[in-house]
């Protein structure tokens, strides 16, 4: 089976199904391949803050309804600095932007939701998705279908969405990206909880036993993390010994107003810092994931992907258009000037919030703790935190 | 011979001088001792960029007569990226406080006539000085004075202000102090030249060959650095070398503008982070670069110094007020949060700025350039950078 669509979009990820729908407003054909099912993707657990510029992003998209009935808008954060909690505020120093707390999980279902609306624009089990012949002006992308039919999608360009594991990038020959890594030495416990939140906004705890982060999704629900060794087994970690460590490190005060409840998810996050460059090669595209990694302090890795996704359905619109090979051409350094700040902004919060362990330089320690401190006595330094927590514009 | 005095100083730079000058104000006695000759002290090129509050406190010493008249206000900085450089207003963004370049070299010439003015004050070419008995209540020194004769300076206080090498921090009893250190794989090369400066403000330039700093320390002497391996020997660079290197790194504008003159001196310096805590072992008082070290990039080293000596001053004038063991005892934590503070600076300002060559990982070099790109599309993040530069309060 043969067909043909200007856009194909390789992974159903925030990234892949908000640059369908974006180019779809734009009067622009695409089709979605998804290597898992459709339950699998809107039952991953993920990241829950947004940006500004993201809700902006699903406001144009058209699908930000519920978003806008059911997420909850934060104008600040805490910081916990060894048991001692301090408000900031965070929409007061950044032009009354603020952020909004609604699940990844649920900006995915409101984007599938409105995909499916378009007949074939996505295709979920969709295996052997190879992007092909992308250095040239016809590039295809074959998959099997979940039939098991062998299908081939002809098109103008390829747009890899498909996370740090997918198969686009590493369809890319030899030599045509760099890669930059940064890997940490501890890792994240999270929990997904049945409890009513005792705060609304985050709090974000450094700690001497290490960092943790207390959070709520809903008036229900909360999550919260502790860090831990990278190679935790979350086994090890029974349901009680997680909340006493959160009530430890959150110090006697907050620790104490925690409310329990029941545990229904829980899981190990990496930290991970990565950045692929160019994101672009011939008429392939990277977007999101597939291109960068984040560790999670700070909640920029779906705000990134939103960024990217800005700046290619631009380039597209612009280049069908008929601006001709300038327009494709700006994507990749357009983007990667606000992914590198994000790194930038990801790797801070992260440095300052977490205990690097006893291999670590005590130089490097004392700085960190100095960092926090600044961050705390200064307005101007509070302001860089507020200005990228809300997102830096687009 | 056996004298008493309040204070024993060790040593005669800023630090020292400056400490005994303000104790004078205060009608506390103190002696100087010093192991070179003034003609050396006077003679050792060092920064030249004075905080407000250093001012403030020669100012309060009554010694800034001479650098009110000679010295330079600056109220902002040139940072040049790859040749393209852009003024930072700096006076604007914190207050309209503002930095003052006057020499090092100067303040303690100052520093020096005002201690001579008072006999017995000050002790050049004071050879085998050795602070003793300081966990008790009556220390002393014990030194052989420059016609060789052995004596002993009794005490109520004795302050290292002996610099990195001196020899108050190596006397301390074993596990009394902490230190915390990060070496820098690079070095500095500078030049004092007999030459027009082209421009008053500094130049911090960044660029693929490495940091330069364009500067200048009066209507008629230019005082510039060029980023060099650590083990570098200055013979190895001949001034018309140098002058070429500069003129690569400041880029094509900058660096055709850029006058040539005569070299007075070279030199290479190190680049190190170090700091000792706490600052007080018994009666004794560790105090500037004694105690700690910065990388001179930002050129926070003798203004660390000197907010020093104001926590220090403060601490005695209490104490011999009968402020009791509590004012001896709040020095170390009030002086080190602002020294780690200002650590944090010069790393940031430093790690910003230099090339950390082939063996540094390619992901941390993005994130300096980010970090310099992101400081100069951010209004509140150069207002770190102002408030910091012209020196956070005591």
């Amino acid at each position: 089976m043969r067909e043909r669509t200007q856009v194909a979009i390789i992974g159903a990820g925030p990234a892949g199904l908000l640059l369908g729908q974006l180019l779809h407003i734009h009067g622009i054909a695409s089709v979605i391949l998804e290597r898992r099912s459709r339950a699998y993707c809107e039952g991953r657990i993920r990241a829950g803050v947004l940006e500004q510029g993201t809700v902006d992003l699903l406001d144009e998209a058209g699908v930000a309804d519920r978003l806008h009935r059911e997420g909850l808008v934060h104008g600040g954060i805490h910081i916990s600095l060894d048991g001692r909690r301090v408000h900031v505020d965070l929409a007061g120093r950044a032009g009354g932007r603020h952020v909004t707390v609604y699940g990844q999980t649920e900006v995915v279902k409101d984007l599938i939701r409105a995909r499916l609306d378009v007949p074939g624009a996505l295709h979920f089990e969709a295996e052997e998705v190879t992007p092909q012949d992308f250095d040239g002006p016809a590039p295809f992308v074959t998959w099997r279908d979940a039939e098991g039919r062998s299908r081939r999608l002809d098109c103008d360009v390829i747009a890899g969405c498909d996370g740090f594991h997918g198969v686009t990038r590493q369809c890319l020959p030899e030599g045509a990206i760099t890669t930059h890594e940064r890997i940490y030495p501890f890792a994240w416990l999270g929990i997904l909880a049945e409890a009513p939140p005792v705060m609304d906004e985050l709090i974000y705890a450094r700690h001497a036993r290490g960092f943790a982060l207390y959070s709520m999704r809903s008036p229900s629900i909360v999550r919260h993390y502790v860090q831990c060794a990278p190679e935790t087994d979350p086994a090890a970690w029974p349901d009680a010994r997680i909340w006493a460590e959160l009530r430890a490190r959150l110090g006697d005060a907050d620790g104490a107003r925690l409310t329990e409840g029941r545990v229904l998810e829980k899981g190990v996050t990496p930290m991970r810092s990565f950045v692929a460059e160019p994101l672009r090669h011939g008429r392939l595209f990277l977007a999101g994931d597939a291109a960068h990694i984040v560790p999670p302090t700070g909640a920029k890795g779906l705000n990134l992907a939103a960024g990217d996704v800005h700046y290619l359905t631009r380039a597209l619109v612009e280049w069908y258009g008929g601006g001709g090979e300038a327009a494709l051409g700006a994507y990749s350094a357009r983007a990667l000037a606000r992914v590198w700040k994000a790194q930038r902004f990801s790797w801070w919060m992260t440095a300052m919030l977490h205990d690097f362990g006893p291999a670590a330089s005590t130089f490097d320690a004392g700085l960190r703790r100095a960092e926090l401190e600044y961050l705390l006595s200064s307005e101007a330094a509070l302001t860089t935190l507020a200005e990228n927590y809300v997102g830096l514009p687009f």
